[in-house]
């Protein structure tokens, strides 16, 4: 089948083998595939991407040196069955499913697997049991947005966040997009967003942020007092000791480039929580004094469990979560590898969808 | 009156003025003031210190290059009542503050203050609203470690802990002793605590800790999956898809020295909570791939508020919080910079008091 392989720093349009449905597995036709920025790090440096993920625990299991095929979000229909499969949804049916499957070296994730290629191919092997079918109104296009915007419901569900809670996204990527999403679908407010590039300002405005600011023009932070959230430790404590309604500071961190952290660090009101969504590949610098005389909660998050992803899907079908304008691009297979070198300056852009 | 001055890098003995109680201040006779590893920091670099505070917001008044007298861990007794005062607690009453007074310019940090000399000197002045009287039957020397107990109460309340939570408490200075201190106050287990120090070993077994571990001999973290603990985020959604009990642990980080966090977001299990307790004054090195692949929580920690203080001032006095052995060394004032020198190879010492 045609696939694009990551062949060094590049992608190639290649022949590989179709992949063969194991037990309790599915073959199915990709649809669609968004590309996400994990993969471009990937791409850029493979085997440092590989060694990472190592060290964390055979999260993934990629294998520099043979042939990967990205592709994590997806929409796909089913061509065909493997053995001891339940068959209760139809050859045909639109399906979409966390990229993860069981195989004979136990659970791989697909598109970072050197046995399991992504949705940047003709076609893919899926776990039975995963699937989550696509419901008829739904556009392909639509439901390949599930898995980036279940990285926002994800990440707004690690937050605990109290109803008077002042939210800011720095960064509206795909990332910074899928948080307010969820944020709005769930009808929180205020919900303030950052970003350096206009294209992405205006995508956070039809998200629905309340407001969208440009740290070109003025920083974030200053507007956190007129929401009524102390700066300071010590506005902070005056505050809790003459009882009155203190609102708390939940920022989501969606850029993770190195120095991102510390800048939140040294500018986020006391006892902010901290969402870090973004993810910085690089050796970072911080100043836990600062962190600690701020008592600032740091929650890394990563991806997010089925009942997340298919509520995501849900709230694609009827409506909940308003992503117009996300996709900016679609393009065919071939132009895969351009589209890659596209979303190295991102900012025109939000999500490019690939159909193989 | 006679104080103990932070000069330079060293502490010296001088004569200084006797602090005037204020509208609303009580001046008290200063009975037994604790050494605390943040007036360590401060005395080896004030400017720096007082920079990094700064930055913060102006919680501590620092002015270099005045006299600062610090000591912010004390017990007193009641002297003389300055103007707009209440007076309903007696002259000659031991008792116990939070150390932050309400000045002309404002709340300023008592011991951290160009204003208002702390614990290491004769006399002090403290907000009487603040006060909290000393119970009969506690030893002053009891009551003085009050404060340091509080940062453990807080950090343990901010760690959120569900019954099941396996805790790991990272090293045993008078920091980590207070978190587990509090943690065997309300009864949890297992607590691990891990100290290169066999004098701090021997206090945290002391104080409940169910293992005590010699990181020289092996590293805590071999110990995780023996109590249930998925170590890697593989393992730990595997344990989530069938529905098993999953635990979760809780790091304390009472170090607080450059590497210990990415140490521990190299070694910590899946998920786990790290609260961070040590006070790290350098500049600091993070992974953050690790941190969000793993979905660790950073919660910094600081101080206390003033109902921890005085809940556990109280349990102090019933019982309920087991400290013998902190206190290692009861020293007079002229001792007290040989103390501060003492503490900079704090290994085989707890808590010392200085009782002016």
């Amino acid at each position: 089948m045609r696939a694009a392989v990551a062949r060094d720093d590049r992608l190639e349009l290649a022949e590989v083998p179709e992949p063969v449905p194991g037990s309790g597995h599915v073959l199915v036709r990709t649809l669609a595939n968004g590309i996400c920025g994990s993969d471009l790090h990937a791409l850029t440096d493979l085997r440092h991407f590989a060694e990472l993920t190592e060290r964390v625990g055979g999260m993934l299991s990629l294998e520099p040196g043979q042939d990967t095929v990205f592709g994590h979000e997806f929409c796909a229909e089913i061509v065909d069955f493997g053995p001891d499969t339940q068959r209760s949804l139809r050859v045909g049916t639109r399906v979409c499913s966390v990229p993860v499957v069981f195989g004979d070296k136990g659970v791989e994730a697909i598109g970072y697997s050197a046995r399991f290629p992504g949705g940047l191919a003709e076609y893919m092997v899926l776990q039975e049991a995963l699937l989550v079918p696509v419901a008829e109104g739904l556009e392909t296009e639509r439901a390949t947005l599930t898995e980036p915007l279940a990285v926002g419901e994800h990440a707004v569900g690690l937050a605990d966040l109290e109803p008077d809670d002042v939210c800011l996204v720095v960064g509206c990527g795909p990332v910074g997009l899928a948080v307010i999403a969820a944020l709005k679908a769930r009808g929180h407010g205020p919900v303030l967003a950052a970003d350096f590039s206009a294209t992405r300002r205006d995508l956070a405005e039809r998200f629905g942020a309340d407001e969208v600011i440009d740290p070109a023009q003025h920083s974030p932070h200053d507007r956190w007092t007129s929401f009524g959230v102390a700066r300071n430790p010590t506005d902070r404590a005056a505050a809790e000791m003459l009882g009155g309604p203190v609102r708390n500071a939940v920022i989501f961190e969606a850029v993770g480039v190195p120095g991102m952290l510390q800048a939140l660090i040294d500018e986020a009101p006391a006892r902010s929580r901290i969402v870090v969504v973004g993810v910085c590949m690089q050796t970072d610098h911080i100043e836990p004094f600062i962190a600690v005389a701020k008592e600032l909660d740091l929650r890394f998050a990563f991806g997010y469990s089925p009942a997340e992803f298919a509520l995501t899907l849900d709230r694609l079908g009827d409506g909940t979560l308003k992503v117009d304008g996300l996709v900016t691009d679609v393009v065919p297979l071939e132009s895969a590898g351009h589209a890659f070198m596209t979303l190295r300056s991102p900012e025109g852009h939000g999500k490019i969808l690939v159909t193989p």
